[in-house]
């Protein structure tokens, strides 16, 4: 399946606005490899696919969740958390994706992870501060993103678990984990 | 050692402020004891040694978690957090508590834990609320407090995550884990 074949997959999952969403994280991501040395053409396969599973009826992640031995914990918290991996597992038995830095990429693109590869990070900064986002402190992201990727990934991470405290609402223990690693790295 | 003869040991530790702290936490953890159901005798001993190592020199706070197997993830996070651990072991091996009640309650007053005891929480509460405590949110802990213990723990460990998040300071992934199980706990 080329690139454009792709594409028209991925439209067909979700609705309009979602699509120009992925539309701006395969800008955003791309221009943000760039400018932080990875790779472009890993990052937009990333992009494209990044969001595949995230209109799909959250019974049909879960499964997939269940049935592929992916992480059980994500299943006891957020459903946002769900469509990265188990978008990362459609990738691969349903793209033949088997490039492990791509699906890592798709696979921690809404938490995270300790140790996260510059592609990690890329992909999902592009996800936080795509032209088509709007939300509180979304413009801080963007200029900080001009000149460090970990300041403006722990930005991003900051707004997520600000807003899951003013919801009264549970934290994935990875997301934290990742803020610790962000704030460690920027600090070495 | 009687009641009176710990209560000038712990005084002799701690300059007049923090001492006046821990008895507004003594205070407060029997009233809460009292309130929620938990042992006013434990929770009273368990607030007189709370804070029993805070102001030891860091190092040897350190020195006691490192040479006596407690939690050594602990020295890689904010120091705020290793005296209530060293307090639990100085309060079993100096003062021969042997209650493991009291024990967890001063071992856990700073991150809690999931599964918190009722007298973990007794604790943990009071050294949040107790009369001399002046932060922004306390008013609202101490107001929720009158009706759930579980809401206005949960409410003040959202004021240390949004403190931290400020910050940019790391948080011990524990006291997200303590904040999701009072969240579930709240639910069910």
């Amino acid at each position: 399946m080329n690139r454009e074949q792709l594409i028209a997959a991925v439209k067909e999952q979700m609705p309009e606005k979602r699509w120009l969403h992925t539309l701006g994280v395969m800008e955003t991501s791309v221009q943000l490899a760039n400018r932080y040395g990875a790779d472009p053409v890993k990052a937009d396969l990333a992009a494209i696919l990044h969001d595949y599973c995230k209109y799909w009826p959250v019974q049909e992640q879960a499964k997939i969740i269940r049935e592929n031995d992916l992480p059980q914990d994500l299943l006891d918290y957020d459903k946002e958390l769900w469509h990265s991996h188990a978008g990362a597992f459609i990738a691969r038995t349903q793209f033949g994706i088997d490039d492990e830095e791509v699906l890592d990429a798709i696979r921690y693109h809404t938490s995270g992870r300790e140790n996260m590869t510059l592609l990690d990070k890329v992909v999902c900064l592009a996800d936080y501060m795509e032209p088509g986002r709007d939300f509180p402190g979304v413009h801080n992201i963007r200029e900080i993103a001009e000149h460090s990727l970990e300041k403006a990934l722990l930005a991003g991470f900051d707004t997520t678990i600000s807003f899951l405290v003013s919801k009264g609402k549970r934290i994935y223990p990875l997301t934290i984990m990742t803020r610790n690693y962000l704030i460690k790295q920027i600090q070495e």
